[in-house]
């Protein structure tokens, strides 16, 4: 039940960072990477860390890829990438792979190659570029929003058993903002009109975070 | 009143894109690359372009920097982004500058160097790769929030003469999530209190797309 990071530059780092932040164990994330440096600083954040080449078989068994809850492959290189993914998919047929992309166009075969979902960091900074033009809140809001940082947090979570049959109303002052059920995907506006859920259904939620609540009431 | 968009890779390839689909003209973003290939890139997209350095003074001016409304700077490597950062801000001491990072490290010295606003699209993959582990909806519904595709649209606007004295109720069904008042934050969960919009308000809002909520309503 560990996350392995195959590639530990800038983004397995802040997806590591990010995973601790939001309550993994560092015990259980696992970190692959061929530089000394990269390793060292993986340890330093108490993470296991292996130096090698997450493209080789041994490597992954080595991190025992057969228990694994999930893997992100985020070498840098979107040939060692796709190198690592079908590696690791041939190894655990069922893990989740999640595969950051260096080059859009990559985001297709990734697919192809059995990744769970796929990242284009590029693409990503591109959209935030553009609708951070004239818009001086946009970026500091979005990483609020996808960090476990800051006040408020989104959610993607199973709907809990005393929810069933109730309504949006029901997560105030949470806000429901969709639902995914069986295939299709319910919207805020029909999620307000009354909308109950029901077993099965998977909730996008904005949560404010808890302390971030608490000092607000003591306020 | 344009947008000069320096580097032309799969960063500022995707921030143009994202703003034609966002309504900007094409004509109104000049594209600065050195490479023949994105600046024949460009002008199939209709946009302006320019090929060269965008380091040197005489191509931002070239570009009408002095009457730009903004400039996105993703040349790919960070000490020509701090190049161009400095040049753009020594001939417009005014205009809005983002920059695309690529190293984390860099943001404070971007900020120092006069940048608007920095990304840096590694350490956001990073994040989305860590919100997605278990996840199988998340990144779907971030592209959907922030891009001018999909079903709903993050928002930052300035309050409307006609919401001032009104609360968070008015926007229905569209959702006001945070306000920014002359340097303080206002969350979704006070909104719901009932604080009243007042003049000067910058609001985030989560807004159904016009032909999305059309077709739904017609269903
Ligand atoms: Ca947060
Ligand atoms: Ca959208």
């Amino acid at each position: 039940d560990h996350i392995i990071v195959c590639g530990f530059g800038y983004t397995g780092w802040s997806a590591a960072k990010e995973l601790l932040a939001k309550g993994a164990e560092p015990d259980r994330i696992a970190v692959i990477d061929r530089g000394e440096e990269r390793v060292r600083a993986a340890l330093e954040l108490g993470l296991i860390a292996f130096r090698g080449d997450a493209t080789q078989e041994a490597m992954l068994q080595h991190a025992m890829i057969q228990r694994a809850r999930a893997v992100i492959i985020a070498t840098g290189r979107d040939d060692a990438n796709a190198l690592v993914l079908l590696t690791a998919r041939h190894l655990n047929p069922t893990v989740e792979i999640l595969v950051s992309a260096v080059e859009e166009e990559n985001v297709k075969l990734f697919r192809q190659g059995g990744a769970s979902a796929i990242i284009s960091p590029s693409t990503f900074g591109g959209y935030l570029l553009a609708a951070a033009v004239g818009h001086p809140h946009f970026t500091e809001y979005v990483q609020d929003l996808l960090t476990a940082g800051g006040r408020v947090n989104l959610i993607e979570r199973p709907v809990e058993p005393e929810e069933i049959g109730r309504t949006a109303s029901a997560l105030k002052p949470d806000i429901l903002l969709r639902l995914y059920r069986r295939g299709s995907v319910i919207h805020f506006w029909d999620l307000q009109e009354g909308e109950k859920m029901e077993t099965g259904d998977i909730l996008l939620v904005l949560k404010s975070t808890p302390d971030a609540t608490a000092s607000d009431r003591a306020a």
